[in-house]
């Protein structure tokens, strides 16, 4: 058994042109460095992040909340439709060894929330900070660029691997 | 037709004291006021809240991860099985035509998230204070107590009935 | 803790007429003898129970597909929005100690389906015969009446009480 | 836009031996073709699909039940983690093209369900019969031998790509 890492990428489907360019990048990075990449499937940050890693010749994996895959975009190489609506962001946060989140609207937070639930380390690109009710801020690991995101989500996968 | 208000309490399954307190208040108001309260079935403020309810005469509607009805807290009185595990949140997040929040864990986060995604007002007594990648705050009404939040909750609420 | 029996009807959504006449006998019955009814909050056959047994004075919950309570029939008293598509079915094959099939359309199929997965009792009403793979029978309890339906319902709910 | 197919294999975890080698040369037809492997990723015909699958230099992906990809069987390249319980049928059943049935218990049962209902063609190797209230059959198209089942799997599919 020899499985590749897998890391997720999170972010809403409309986004500034610099969001979408860093969620490229990352793609890239994680491809790069052979992982495979999990998304919604869908426009914005997810077709960003999938064209960036199919260009760089990863495997590109797209988790649809609808139950056609015909919605996917054009830059994924594996989609799967869950028919589960929304829910399919657990499928996202609970499948990777590490989640980078690129901006971020309220299904992003939906799927830091259950990624930090179960133990998914999470970097955050420009994302949702998150100020806990005694006070703590939630360990969402910042990164200023895609390169060093990219690089502190596979230093966290490292001790995740399964 | 002529249904009830369904307001929804989240929260943690383990809470300080006065938490638990706030929740148990919160849910005698909402029960007081004649609404349903939906909440996740099981202890802390779940529970807590489904006490106050309960002995205000109130229904306790408790919608369970697991697939067995038995794991419901003793307080509720229509305890609805999943089996979808932490998808359930959807569940209590869409089906309220308002949400409180007391208190806060990663599950709650995840329900606040989805509420907030289906336009369902959120109140938080002491809960996750979130700034979006935009820097502005998401739209948790802040409550300063159980009463106050109650209020809030059913002011929101009436612009939401179906 | 004193909580009634909930019963689930399940059946499509589009019936002919003497189907769903049977549909309302057994809303009726079951709120008759005091039970909550579950069902999937459309129309057709979840409607024409959810009419007889709001008719008979009982409580009505529609468990419903999409995130918006405004989509359940005018005779659902709870209605509970999931935003989990199909995967509702999961939630009123669980949720009840018995579950009923009046007729049956493919999604009835996945809610007998998971009831026997889940242990819960079947009773079928002119709905699908299955045969396993080994030959026998699924153990789908026949019933000729909407009265015996609901007979046999609530005797092998009795042994499954939470 | 170059994707491969994707073949859905479906069966119970605890299996006969001739029913485990029927989906082990099921699993290595399908990869010899080409196509990606779905399955639940648990044991019995799921590791046996995957292990044909594996073996003839196929990708094979398991979408598991709980929310620990360790439970994946060591034959799945490409394991996802849900957390929705038995809800993880639908996503194997909507998101292939085909799905093929190697014998069959309640879960199956739910699987071949929500294919039929979503219009994604079901091939039965030694599975369910089952007939509607009307006294028709599923259409669920039988097979003799491995051999069969996939050849009537990739024709169906054929007119079912996304």
């Amino acid at each position: 058994m020899n499985r590749k890492l897998r890391i997720s990428v999170i972010g809403p489907s409309q986004a500034a042109r610099e969001t979408l360019e860093a969620a490229e990048q990352v793609g890239a990075e994680i491809a790069a460095r052979g992982a495979v990449l999990l998304c919604g499937g869908l426009g914005g940050v997810m077709e960003a992040a999938a064209r960036g890693a199919q260009r760089a010749g990863g495997l590109t994996v797209g988790i649809l909340p609808g139950t056609d895959c015909a919605e996917a975009n054009p830059c994924i190489d594996l989609p799967l439709a869950t028919g589960l609506g929304e829910a399919r962001n657990l499928v996202i946060a609970h499948s990777a060894q590490a989640v980078i989140a690129v901006g971020g609207a309220y299904g992003t937070l939906s799927e830091i929330a259950f990624a930090l639930r179960n133990r998914v380390p999470v970097i955050g690109l420009g994302t949702w900070q998150l100020r806990a009710p005694d006070g703590t801020q939630a360990p969402v690991l910042a990164a200023a660029t895609p390169a060093e995101a990219v690089q502190k989500a596979f230093q966290a996968a490292e001790g995740n691997a399964a």
